[in-house]
């Protein structure tokens, strides 16, 4: 098996929703696995000095719309947007972080139950405790989990993460890398999937 | 047949160009014909406070591997970025507009070798002289399209054609109106064209 194609998304991220679930068929098809960086991408606009999408003028109302519009259109119809939004992804983000390198199987379900959490179930996974049980939910230590969010390590492992994701070009939710080659969208999981198909054009 | 579909672009906007390769043969799969509209994005993002894509730190970078890369996954091996990027297209625009009501044919003929000048020959098509010749080119009137250039009514014409742009919700380039539902980007086009086969869903 090749290496594993980088799929960068912050949690408060519509878009990134509905690529989290079609991006592990999409990697296997073509005999590859995925590596999950939960990122925040308020840090990132610092950096390009963009605003949460939904903030826009103009832009704000016609994204409200596609988000629902395109999660029909990728077959994801439990999409809804939360009655929070956007919302603080630290919690959920570390969550991850930390039980990546100690389950990386377990981290994976974690993060999908995240987001249904707050994209399918409007559950407010910025709460710390509502992170860790949904969590423990999945088969996380529940004490260990509550504990990783204000470990100062696993603080510093997400703003790395953060900070490699910007070094890498990421500038947005969800971020595709194969093979160096990047991506931004869930409109560009086409080209990504003729990209891992032909190895470029 | 039913309504047209309105296709909103600017001559400055990569997307747009990709998109007006494709558009007609869309419309046409589905009955449908298309309404050009040639706008001014700089009017527009300073309604919504944005900035030319390729000037974003990251995204700039990004949005000029994803434009080549773009264009040869829609099949437009001929797209080149020109060497002067981004321009003013009050020029291209207001001929087209000025033809459309003349001749609505050749207004899209020209629409397509303005936007090929820019985009496949690297012609400064802001040059409102250049703009003439190659309007002239497609069998327009030479000295009747230089003055339209110049002419009060026309910029007027532009000025407004924008500003009902912006009332409908324009933001970006290409924008495609469906039945009033608004889909943005060539990315989209995919959406546009369910849409057009079943109404919506």
């Amino acid at each position: 098996m090749s290496a594993p194609i980088d799929f960068y998304f912050d949690f408060s991220s519509p878009y990134g929703y509905l690529a989290s679930g079609k991006i592990e068929a999409l990697a296997a098809k073509h005999g590859r696995g995925v590596d999950w960086h939960p990122i925040l991408l308020g840090v990132v606009f610092k950096k390009t000095g963009a605003v949460p999408l939904t903030e826009i003028p103009l832009k704000g109302d016609y994204a409200r719309r596609d988000m629902a519009r395109s999660a029909k259109f990728h077959g994801i119809e439990s999409f809804r947007m939360p009655s929070t939004f956007p919302i603080a992804t630290q919690a959920p983000a570390r969550i991850v972080l930390w039980l990546k390198n100690r389950d990386p199987v377990l981290a994976i379900a974690v993060a999908h139950a995240l987001y249904r959490g707050f994209f399918r179930d409007d559950i407010d996974i910025s709460n710390p405790d509502t992170a860790t049980a949904i969590a423990a939910g999945c088969g996380a230590d529940a004490a260990a989990a509550r504990a990783a969010i204000d470990d100062p390590a696993v603080k510093d492992a997400l703003k790395s993460e953060t900070a490699q994701a910007i070094a890498a070009g990421v500038f947005g939710s969800p971020f595709i890398v194969v093979d160096g080659e990047p991506f931004w969208g869930v409109d560009h999981l086409d080209q990504v999937d003729r990209w891992l198909a032909t190895g470029g054009w």
